[in-house]
């Protein structure tokens, strides 16, 4: 059991609390906040939620996380992928707009955090390790096309449906007859512009003789501007007279107080989305922590970061909010605008608190089409294609699993897309494990190192077999061994002896052990003795225990050297003899 | 592409076929239709299908896979296992007796012979390996049970229903009170008399002088007997008035010609049961095959088994019969009795087939208690727990698998059964490999062989850590290592090179190559090297293909041995310093 303080890592970093930290983190949290501001309100609206939840979804989740995540710097709150999964969660069980589709969010965000927070009590953190890199990379990237595909229409000022790029573009053609040309153009400026202060604004800014990090600082908070000027403009021309999209008024006033439902129905339905969405939303934000946290030569426990996410999941369910994760880039703008403690994410959720009091009715004029652009923007950062070629080069069966990824998330849907790949994934690894290499080995000259004949130019002896199995025998390849062997002994007639090198097998289990009984049955009907050498000490302990050893014609030896020494000591003693 | 004529096995025997084999066979083919005309008929009761079914199932599959099998002595025909997942298939489809579930038994029949037939032809024999030794032992055994369990009605004199143990047992309690007693003495009589054949009428006919074979052929006959003099009892005594149920009217003929049904729904029901009991008869069936080919040093080719199952299962489906495969009874009877070729099992389609024509009307009085009794006689040698305890001792992960197949198949069905022990049996696999066992290592003294530090004495260098995992690395274990060696060498200050012995690692897939490059780049921010040593060569080409090896910060050396020499010199030069 560990300790119930090491529960609550607040108890720890809050101990040595100091102004320097203080300064630090009161920093960051004024231009996270800046920065979450439009982030936030246009989550939620790729969620298909009201934007103040993207709000609601940033405060108390924020202060939870600060107490009981094990990041320092880690940034919780409404994230891309997650919003996107959220929506296609959702969107079969309630029309957009309703009640029931906020309560469903409220469910989902409640099932998440009991989801996490029961895989972080188990230790069950290691399971997101079965989503290998490569599908992780293709999802994201197909998640990234997804939404930015999802943001055309606010762009268009159109209404389109669907959760697939074909459902998308298919519906968005037969709407764009009805696209709004003022919308069009404010997005596409905003679009322009946000760009623009992602590649362009910086230098700039530094060929001013501005700073670096200031530079970024102001770049990172460049999107408030574009929220500004585009809601002033649609205020003073009276856009939203001619058909631009506006927010409209949004409630002022601090996160309600809600509960997520019970009802079994809608639990069944959001189960599985749940348990995805707290997967995925765990690998994002514990590759950002560790990631942040390996900078600073600090620790993250991946148990206790899931703790964290769990709280800030189930305080998202009671606040009014949705499912939340830790987001790549308000964390890293986070770090580099130096903050040190988790109470800058606490100040943060004060800055977002006080925005929702009094802020809201500023925003009244903003452009839906601005908000989309900023999701845009955001999004095609994540989309990056480079991983097929990599995994092309590198390894097929990488390659099968992350082009299979993409291209069911984007023509099944993201729960499809991320299932499969992680089905596949471990699919292709046991194929690979059911038929392993088999190497005949022999003495490298000059050494007591074995290596494959085919390979190296090695010694070896017409009596004496060397087999080097890479793999560990289990269920899947048992018999594989076992044809191998048959085939292999059947064919050359003068073998007396076959070593079994087992410096590759990590484990025998028991249809293993049974294969092994019968392949040194069926040996000994041939005259010809089975030995094993190098047997770890895990295996070994293994076959002491079953009756195999007694009934192995042959013995067991530390190296295979030493089998050599004794079976065909003559190839050591005549040096340079190369058969 | 395998040479067309490969697909025909009866092509290569069909040459040599001579004088001796024809007497072989025809011998062995007179014994087995003797046994299998009451087993054909007691089978078709447990799958809940009319007793001339069983018959059927026997004709025309026996003759397929005389053409497409590569075994020489396998007998094909209904088998006790996939009798009871017919009927617990189809069983929620359709009623017992009705026209829908003879047709539902015919398409089971034709989609397991196509799935089998595409899995020969794919070369997907692989796939039944999955099953491990131990599940199958522990889905063979409950499946014992169960059809022990399922006949006890019939000795009772009862009806009862369900397909797992609680239903069966609950709803026989409910009945009880019907029992019929002239029945259950037929039944428990020749359950008795089934038992003494088995154990006790082959000593004594050896007794009397007769010798082992011949004994051993008339004790296999022997159920012939119990099926006379009960028949027999039954007709003299009047007993069927008595409420004693008997076969009845039988259809006098050959099989008919049938079709499957292919309504989309149905298909999609039976999908499923037909790939599990595909699998099941396929396991079932190799392993006898082989079994017996290995006596006589003949060769099986699993894939062409495939293609010859799937040929007899499409034969079923069309004349009028149900899922069939290779009997373990039967086909070592057959061997036994002296079979050489698969001429054997053709000449016992005749026999059978002269018996539908002709012997059904002898059967008319036939009690159904006496079937039962051969049925439980037969299955009670399937259950055998020895599994539980081998498995206990030697492994825990194959004790879990064996334990919840027992278990489920026997409280939730055959089919829940087997598909838990094989998730199940995978999903241990996995977690097993994904928290790898990792030994430092250190020179045995006086060889160039490496140990575990704890297990061994070994001699150590203070700034070279040697490290062995005993895993292939791979998306599931990838970040294991990294937390391993970020714990170890942070630990230690004075380790100045880590070598990783890459012996045990079979395959580093993209997942564990950026792993790799994670360790490479954090040990060399703490100053620390990274070497590999004893790579193997499909390994080093997959690296190569990277650009691992230009950033990493040490050497790849072919021995541990080699990288003791270059790094720690003074280990080797100073024999029998012993850290």
């Amino acid at each position: 059991m560990k300790p119930i303080a090491s529960y609550f890592p607040i108890l720890q970093w809050g101990q040595t609390y100091n102004r320097q930290a203080l300064s630090g983190d009161l920093l960051a949290a004024v231009i996270v906040t800046i920065m979450l501001i439009p982030q936030s309100l246009a989550y939620a609206l790729l969620a298909g939620l009201p934007p103040e939840v993207g709000l609601y979804a940033s405060i108390a989740p924020i202060i939870l996380y600060a107490i009981f995540g094990s990041s320092r710097t880690l940034a919780v709150g409404p994230v891309a992928v997650v919003s996107l999964m959220t929506a296609a969660a959702i969107g079969n069980i309630a029309d957009q707009g309703t009640m029931g589709y906020a309560l469903a969010a409220l469910t989902l965000a409640g099932l998440s955090g009991a989801i996490l927070l029961a895989m972080g009590l188990l230790r069950l953190g290691f399971l997101a390790n079965f989503l290998s890199h490569p599908v992780i990379s293709g999802f994201i990237t197909a998640s990234g096309i997804l939404i930015a595909a999802s943001q055309i229409k606010h762009i268009l000022g159109i209404s389109a449906t669907g959760y697939t790029l074909p459902e998308m573009l298919i519906s968005m053609l037969q709407e764009l007859p009805g696209s709004n040309w003022i919308t069009l153009l404010i997005g596409v400026m905003a679009t322009a512009f946000l760009f623009w202060i992602r590649k362009g604004l910086k230098p700039l800014l530094q060929r001013l003789g501005m700073g670096r990090r200031a530079a970024d600082m102001v770049t990172k908070a460049g999107p408030i501007l574009a929220v500004v000027v585009s809601t002033v403009a649609v205020w003073a021309l009276g856009l939203d007279a001619h058909g631009v999209r506006i927010v409209g008024a949004v409630p002022q006033g601090l996160p309600p107080l809600t509960l997520p439902s019970f009802s079994p129905d809608l639990v069944q339905m959001l189960l599985l989305p749940a348990l995805l969405i707290s997967v995925i939303g765990f690998v994002e934000s514990i590759s950002v922590a560790q990631t942040l946290a390996a900078k600073r030569r600090q620790q993250i426990d991946p148990d206790q970061e899931l703790i964290g996410l769990g709280a800030a999941n189930l305080a998202a369910a009671c606040t009014g909010g949705y499912p939340v994760t830790g987001g790549f880039a308000r964390s890293v703008v986070n770090f580099d605008a130096g903050a040190e403690t988790p109470a800058a994410g606490a100040f943060t959720a004060i800055g977002l608190a006080i925005a929702a009091l009094a802020l809201t009715p500023l925003i009244y004029f903003l452009p839906i089409a601005t908000l989309a652009a900023t999701i845009i923007v955001a999004v095609l950062s994540l989309v990056d294609f480079s991983i097929l070629k990599r995994s092309w080069l590198y390894s097929r069966a990488d390659f099968i699993a992350v082009a299979a990824t993409i291209l069911l998330t984007l023509g099944m849907g993201v729960e499809t897309g991320i299932t499969a790949g992680v089905v596949l994934s471990i699919a292709l690894h046991l194929y690979k494990t059911s038929r392993p290499h088999i190497a005949e080995v022999g003495l490298v000259p000059g050494t007591q190192h074995f290596r494959n004949i085919l390979r190296h130019k090695v010694l070896t002896d017409p009596g004496l077999l060397s087999i080097r199995i890479d793999e560990s025998l289990y269920f899947a390849n048992a018999r594989f061994l076992e044809d191998y062997l048959s085939n292999r002994v059947a064919s050359v007639s003068p073998i007396k002896h076959t070593v079994l090198m087992c410096s590759a097998i990590n484990e025998i289990d028991l249809s293993a052990l049974e294969s092994l009984e019968a392949i040194n049955h069926r040996l000994s009907t041939m005259d010809v003795k089975l030995h094993l050498s190098e047997v770890k000490g895990p295996v070994m302990d293994r076959l002491k225990k079953s009756h195999f050893l007694d009934a192995l014609t042959g013995q067991v030896f530390l190296s295979q050297y030493d089998a050599l020494q004794a079976l065909a000591p003559d190839i050591i003693r005549t040096p340079g003899h190369d058969h």
